[in-house]
């Protein structure tokens, strides 16, 4: 894994060999980047990466990225180094640049039916932070939350197959994945009635346990004590960006 | 033009012959529905057309499109009669399953930044909303609405074509359409004031120009006082659906 130090402003910009890799400007703890991210290590693209502190964005990362958002994915094999932005238009160009590894359905219909499910899970990730980042959790009910992932549970159930994908994950698997990763830092923070009923969530829970499998996840992963450890970081107003950056240079000092 | 009276609570579904033809559930007023009906309409692709109350929602409506939000495009020949939703995967869909009158560009970068820009957009439709849903708009600046126009602006430059697709209008030109052609309500419920200044916007007028020629555009035109009569029923927390059903049965009548 790289250097997962985030520059801010005063920093000086990476210099990466002039290879012709792909640039990935991203955030260790941002879900969407990390879309982009499991795209990538599924497909197996190479690319660079560069982290970023969101609060304090080094000056050149906006003649970089003019929205200055991540995740920012620079093509600088193409005329004039184009930026792309937005997670799930990165992961469209991504399928179609590098087909080897196709994460749609050829379908058109099929297509769209997995945007739709992508999109719908706007649901939960709203939900999800309503609880997260709330100053007093406790003060609210979950039933959003898991309602959020009842049709997720039933469209795997209906499609009887291990993963959204088929028998490998596909761009649906993926594009969720993230806050199914992070769900697992709910226990930590609001004790341990965060966990997914088996009776309400049985093919959900086994899939979970696939995806943890996939060398695309593990190649990204962090276990759920560790995005507590972020969000709580992210909730007192001091995100904690360098976390596992500092925690590493600890460890080899010691 | 079809028949736009909109359906109600109560009301009976439409039956339409079994020709396989699609079936589009729009709203006459609606943008988002506005984008599905260009990209049908510049591509030849025949369709049914429904429109809906959406304050009073037909209970049939329901079970057509669970999430019961228009637009919602019926796929009557794919088994199941499956339904799209959201504007962008509708036209997406399209766009894939229609490739005789291509929209987007083949390439996929290409493409990409054609959808960038379509999504960054949306800063432009915020603003506009906040402007004329607002009860005292006099009271807000227009900042921000301009700001969101400047990106296009300077593209066309840029390109140097008559539409961001070239020569023939593009997925981009369509997608932003309905809110342009909506800019002609300001000035009915804001004052003069609102017309885009030709010393900054000079590409933007032009290509407004062609556009109001383009033959899909002219399908589902409607003037700049008949959108701001339509706004001014829904700032006033009564939407008037059927105005142009209504106004066309009064002439007939007369």
């Amino acid at each position: 894994m790289s250097d997962t130090q985030h520059l801010s402003t005063g920093s000086k910009k990476p210099i990466f060999p002039d290879d012709g890799v792909l640039k990935l400007y991203s955030m260790r703890f941002c879900p969407y980047a990390h879309r982009v991210h499991l795209v990538l290590d599924a497909k197996n693209v190479p690319h660079h990466d560069t982290y970023i502190n969101l609060r304090e964005k080094p000056e050149w990362f906006l003649q970089v990225s003019s929205s200055s958002k991540v995740p920012a994915l620079e093509l600088v094999k193409e005329p004039g180094n184009p930026v792309l932005i937005e997670s799930l238009i990165i992961c469209d160009y991504l399928d179609e640049k590098y087909p080897e590894v196709p994460l749609y359905p050829k379908d058109p219909l099929k297509k769209a039916q997995e945007k739709i499910l992508i999109e719908r899970f706007g649901q939960f990730i709203t939900a999800f932070y309503r609880l997260v980042l709330h100053e007093n959790p406790a003060q609210l009910r979950d039933t959003d939350l898991y309602a959020g992932l009842d049709i997720y549970e039933e469209e795997l159930g209906k499609r009887g197959t291990e993963f959204f994908g088929g028998s490998k994950p596909g761009m649906l698997d993926y594009m969720i994945w993230p806050w199914c990763e992070r769900f697992a830092s709910l226990k930590f923070s609001m004790g341990d009635g965060y966990e997914l009923n088996p009776e309400r969530f049985g093919s959900l829970l086994k899939w979970r346990d696939l995806m943890l499998q996939d060398r695309a996840v593990k190649c990204f992963y962090l276990d759920g004590q560790t995005h507590n450890k972020y969000m709580s970081s992210r909730r007192a107003g001091n995100a904690d960006y360098n976390m596992l950056y500092n925690e590493a240079k600890r460890a080899k000092l010691e």
